[in-house]
């Protein structure tokens, strides 16, 4: 059909690979399928060589490879290639069956920026490690707010591939803003991947107006439904770096999930309970309507942090209203924060987070996102109350729960 | 602490990998962390070296390594190595970050052999090929049932490492004498693991007793559960063995997942509502006993197959009472199968599966495990019946149901 593209470099594919694998190698290159020809008669013409054990490429086949840079063998085992012919020549002879010959004859693995300020940044961290990516981290001390210009310098320095972003840091109660941030890093040239498991439906989030490429997500959040089920956005940029990456899946292909939805079905059993049950969520908070779910979230955020100040507490999350997901607080420094959320748990039945490594002596944290009105937050404050009073902290009775209600009217006024 | 053993490769670790990676290196090989030594004065000492971008390795370094195989570089990229030197001593450099210098230096992916009969068995053959591990294949026409004799020479033959076979094939109906395969992929010298997904708690299936070094099933069939939970059991020796893979995972990652349950926690948010369905379920199956449950499936399959016979059509699975998790019949030549179970879902509510690929116009299949009775397999019987007849097929009326009511009786008292 088409004539060979000068540009493009030309592989032979000497015995039968997968069909995934041959798409990946055409997405990228010229690629013959012959088992048939004669390997030296037509060896010269290509610059890699893909076999599995069925083909013997000697010393001669590797004289006449002018042109040949990398042996891709599929499988196991080098015996069928002359290794020694082939490093005289200096031509890779690539065997691992992990390093296909996309990855060894160019690098398709990503340059990562992953920006993290809690948890969360961290995890970016350890899973694009664990999936042998380059990873630059832009790390600050836990709670501190992302900085766009922090992003753009460390982009344009490390020419990452793609920005690694957290929406809202769960384990601090930092929302970042993620319009600056992405901003900022497309135009140092990165892609923006961002985390919004528990931002999604708790605060703004524009995935097309804010130019953000993959937006990933959970229902269990401000979404209202169980754990289990995971939400990805994917622009068309990332859908195609993505196609280039050889890393190994199956079970979270894209690809393979696209296939199927494209004919109404998915690749393997879902989750249908969940499915269900994220459904009728949505169409609750749709009746709410997006802007007024954002609108009480935000008041609960300011109920949650007056309530925590009028006790005489310190925030740990930003006292602004972006810090409309989780609000993190510190005890005062003699009462031990897993001592607190236990006895929340045991006596009242009432459950909030604690804070992780160093802070764990000091944090908690009361989510106020998804099915959850204002009267969940005055409740979990008075019964913070109870328990510190009991440990014989100074509190006047009452004001927490009586602040909190007044910052929640005059925001509940101002947002609707 | 230790002396370097003269067996072990020796590794230099340049620069700070992950504790991952090192954790990895060193099940394996002697491992020195040194970043400060002047490397052209150390090199000698070791067969491989792993770098990242801050260790730059030329010419003379190379000369004096006169063990090194291989220079690993864990990130994008290889200015820092005069790769012409390398090339001419016939040292690998490995540069691609998926390719470690694990892989680099030994073979880690395994050498499988999949045993498929249907589309479970092909699934292994697909998810084993996306890993990149080297895939020998057992395959039968569909519906066939695996022998033992086939499994052990085919082990031999290929020196396969893992045998992947499939318990109950959904595909077809067949239920594999997992315990004679097993045994024999032991005594060929393979590990075994078994897709259980729909005979977990359907047939019997004896880890511990037959041998099998890993089980995986969902929550979604026999047990009784919305689909959304996986289960696997891990023989020690495919614990050891999956810890030298280094295959990327994160997620998916069993030491992962062990470490934090040994702490009675999870590494991720579970999907907690099914595990609470799913706990509620496994007390319904005990309280009726395993082997009451296995006898009623018996029962039940024997019932299926008996109405079906007695409609005049043909069965697919076999005519067996180790097929009593699903019964794929065939339609009459003239009615086309993919209709009836359109027909069945529309007009009578009723759920049963049709066939794959070329079976698809003639084959359906009548699932009965789990949360089902013999009135259940009656009204799927009556049903197609009913359909059958307005199409214009001679059946006897009601014989089906008589024949399959039956059967039941006869097999319950049996079993019970």
């Amino acid at each position: 059909m088409s004539r060979p593209d000068p540009e493009r470099l030309r592989v032979l594919v000497r015995e039968p690979i997968s069909a995934a694998g041959l798409d990946l190698l055409r997405a990228r290159f010229d690629v013959v399928e012959d088992g048939d020809s004669e390997l030296e008669s037509i060896i010269d013409g290509f610059d890699a060589v893909v076999i599995r054990s069925g083909t013997t490429i000697g010393e001669r086949a590797i004289e006449r490879a002018t042109r040949l840079k990398v042996i891709a063998r599929a499988g196991v085992g080098i015996d069928n290639v002359d290794v020694d012919a082939a490093t005289r020549r200096g031509i890779v002879v690539a065997n691992a069956p992990e390093s296909t010959v996309v990855s060894a004859a160019e690098h398709t693995i990503a340059l990562l920026l992953a920006v993290a300020t809690g948890e969360f940044g961290e995890r970016w961290v350890a899973l694009a490690t664990a999936y042998g990516a380059d990873v630059h981290e832009l790390r600050y001390a836990w709670g501190e707010t992302p900085r766009a210009g922090d992003v753009r310098q460390r982009v344009e320095e490390t020419s990452a591939e793609v920005a690694f972003l957290v929406h809202s840091e769960t384990s601090t109660g930092v929302v970042a803003d993620v319009q600056a941030l992405a901003q900022a890093a497309h135009e140092a040239g990165a892609l923006v991947v961002v985390d919004a498991v528990s931002s999604l439906g708790a605060v703004p989030l524009e995935t097309d107006a804010w130019g953000l490429d993959v937006v990933v997500a959970g229902s269990q959040k401000a979404l209202m439904t169980p754990p289990g089920l995971s939400l990805a956005v994917v622009s068309p940029a990332a859908w195609e770096r993505a196609g280039r990456s050889t890393n190994p899946r199956f079970y979270f292909d894209w690809a393979r999930m696209k296939t199927s939805l494209d004919s109404g079905t998915t690749p393997f059993t879902p989750a249908v309970s969940l499915v269900a049950s994220l459904d009728a969520a949505l169409e609750l908070l749709l009746e709410e309507g997006l802007e007024a779910a954002f609108a009480r979230h935000a008041a609960l955020g300011r109920a949650c942090r007056a309530g925590a100040k009028a006790m005489g507490l310190e925030l740990f999350s930003p006292d602004e209203d972006r810090s409309a997901v989780v609000t993190a607080i510190l005890t005062p420094p003699d009462v031990d924060a897993r001592e607190l959320v236990l006895s929340l748990r045991d006596r009242f039945g009432i459950t909030v987070a604690g804070g992780h490594g160093d802070l764990a002596a000091r944090l908690f944290r009361i989510g106020h996102i998804g099915y959850y009105d204002v009267f969940d937050v005055t409740t979990a404050l008075a019964a913070v109350e109870f328990l510190l009073a009991e440990k014989g902290v100074g509190i006047e009775r009452g004001v927490a729960v009586a602040r909190a209600l007044e910052a929640y009217r005059e925001t509940a006024h101002v947002a609707t």
